[in-house]
């Protein structure tokens, strides 16, 4: 049974009936429940006091109080978890052995029923906060559900879940925020600053246009791990500050070299296949430039692995890379080169 | 003539031929500038005494040097411009008429000659920084050119480009490497951080993976500003702290929302054909997956006019984004559905 039948709790239906599950749904709007069912995301609607699991998919502040009361409701036997960002305040309202905290790290790209996709756990992160009150047989039972529909399922202390996510999520957004605020308010003064705002500060404050409305619930919920992560954060630029008003060389190159090496082990922690290179080719971003250049690689029937524009296409510029098998390059580039496209090959991975 | 024949000074080459001119290039490493000829980017290797204009693309920390050497051996009435990232020092060394620093804000993704492109600065903003001592003709002149290889000139006090580079790229970075270094940091002790961490800061660290070899120089030449900037973005911060500590959602909630709308002006200030729509298609990175993805609107003659991967293709989930006439999603969602890919149609440019 899934409550909350949104982007993530449709999913999880999604997936779980694929692998041959009934599952029934609910959700606070009728109709986002019924459109649920439509889409086949729930075998059916309305309460099912006869599930086995129960997966809470509720917004973050309704999530203690909708698990509490489906703790008292459902059969025993069953298990229920929910997909809060925050794990340790459900984790210390909430003492059953039943129940499993989780937080599956996937799909706030799209929002609502309508991007539901069974896929969407496939190769994703999913948390689970077990603590020692839980059941083991319910913690094996559920993580062996969710490896079935196909997540990398991570089990973590509450706290620690919380205090990763500060640092890798709650804390970034903030700062993308604070840095878009603070360019918004020098650019009210200079329109220019707009005209000049590359790629790199498109990327770093692209998170910033998000929706708001859920940050006040999760810096509530998550307080402690993101003052904590801010102190630190500030604290760290306090010292880059320092350094640049000390033309400190060497110690400015130390930090970022050491950035530099941590950003690419993040990219090397993505396993890629074998054999393959990218070809980056220089684009100016207007209509169809990315459709004419992918007819070169169809005309030779050249298959492109994977593709990504680097610099967001929001910006007039940017770098079109192609993704192929290294034995295609040779053919590629050139015939790249007659259509006025000038490319050049690069290993996978290497730096942009 | 172009001094040093790197990706700037090699696309500026290319561009003014391509408008006619002949140009000739030199470069501190003799190799570069042969391949600069090679590549069409130059006419002829070797200084031009005669030359009317002259491009200093040399690294930042050389500029200076080579610009007043210039000016005393080239012809009178040639104008000296540079493409130097930081311009008040610049200005501040050098007391000539007839030079007139530049900063074309572009094309930072390829490195050295072979990234080379006639295109580099169509519709890319090319920074100037007359001073009181230029000659008005000479800046007219310049202003000219580059319009003519189609960049859009903005013309900025030198004190002013330096303040508005901090807001938008320099300070950026350095948050960019503060937060992957924190982050690596807590990562030691926690394997788990790196499984974690998503789409949104992934963006936010990319350009943390960047040359570090030259921000030393950047902020050593731009540290008034730099430290000014950190000095805002602490403050700033810290206020959010502050708010998050005081458990303050509305004050939070109005940042993040002032943010909010300014990210979206930032993407709406890039103009956009009418009547086009985003279809978004949650995908799993697979190799192949955008290539198979493709095949369905080429079988139906729909053209793509614009193609992102949102969040990183990095990581192992994403959405692909295509841009399509709004005519043509009718025909396009239905194929995609029965291709097995879930999608959904957005105005384009809709919040992300």
């Amino acid at each position: 049974m899934v409550v909350g039948t949104g982007l993530i709790g449709g999913s999880v239906g999604m997936a779980l009936r694929r692998r041959g599950w009934h599952v029934s749904g609910t959700d606070a709007d009728p109709s986002v429940a019924e459109r649920a069912a439509e889409l086949g995301a729930v075998s059916a609607t309305g309460p099912d006091p006869a599930a086995d699991l129960v997966v809470v998919a509720t917004p973050v502040r309704a999530a203690t109080a909708v698990v509490k009361e489906l703790l008292s409701t459902v059969g025993p036997g069953a298990i229920v978890t929910d997909v809060g960002g925050v794990k340790a305040p459900i984790a210390a309202a909430i003492d059953h052995p039943l129940f499993v905290g989780g937080h599956p790290m996937a799909g706030s790209e799209q929002v609502g029923i309508d991007g539901a996709s069974a896929d969407l756990f496939v190769g994703a992160t999913w948390v689970l906060t077990p603590t020692s009150r839980t059941d083991p047989d319910a913690y094996a039972r559920l993580r062996s559900i969710l490896a079935d529909i196909g997540a990398n399922v991570l089990a973590l202390a509450p706290e620690q879940h919380d205090a990763l996510v500060a640092v890798v999520s709650h804390v970034p957004h903030l700062t993308a925020a604070t840095l878009m605020d603070l360019a918004s308010g020098v650019g009210q003064e200079h329109a220019a600053l707009l005209q000049l705002a590359a790629g790199g500060f498109r990327d770093m404050t692209r998170v910033a246009a998000g929706q708001p409305g859920i940050w006040p619930d999760i810096c509530d919920e998550n307080a402690g791990a993101i003052v904590d992560t801010l102190d630190a954060l500030i604290g760290a630029l306090s010292g880059m500050r320092e350094r640049v008003a000390r033309r400190d060389r060497e110690g400015l190159l130390e930090v970022l070299d050491r950035a530099a090496v941590a950003r690419r082990a993040l990219r090397e922690a993505v396993p890629r296949p074998e054999g393959l290179v990218e070809v980056r080719i220089p684009v100016v971003d207007r209509p169809g430039i990315v459709y004419e250049i992918l007819a070169v690689p169809t005309s030779l029937n050249i298959g492109v692995v994977d593709l990504e524009i680097a610099h967001s296409v929001e910006g007039r510029k940017g770098v079109l890379v192609l993704v192929v098998d290294e034995k295609a390059a040779p053919d590629l580039v050139p015939a790249l080169a007659q259509a006025g496209h000038r490319a050049s090959v690069q290993p996978l991975g290497s730096v942009r």
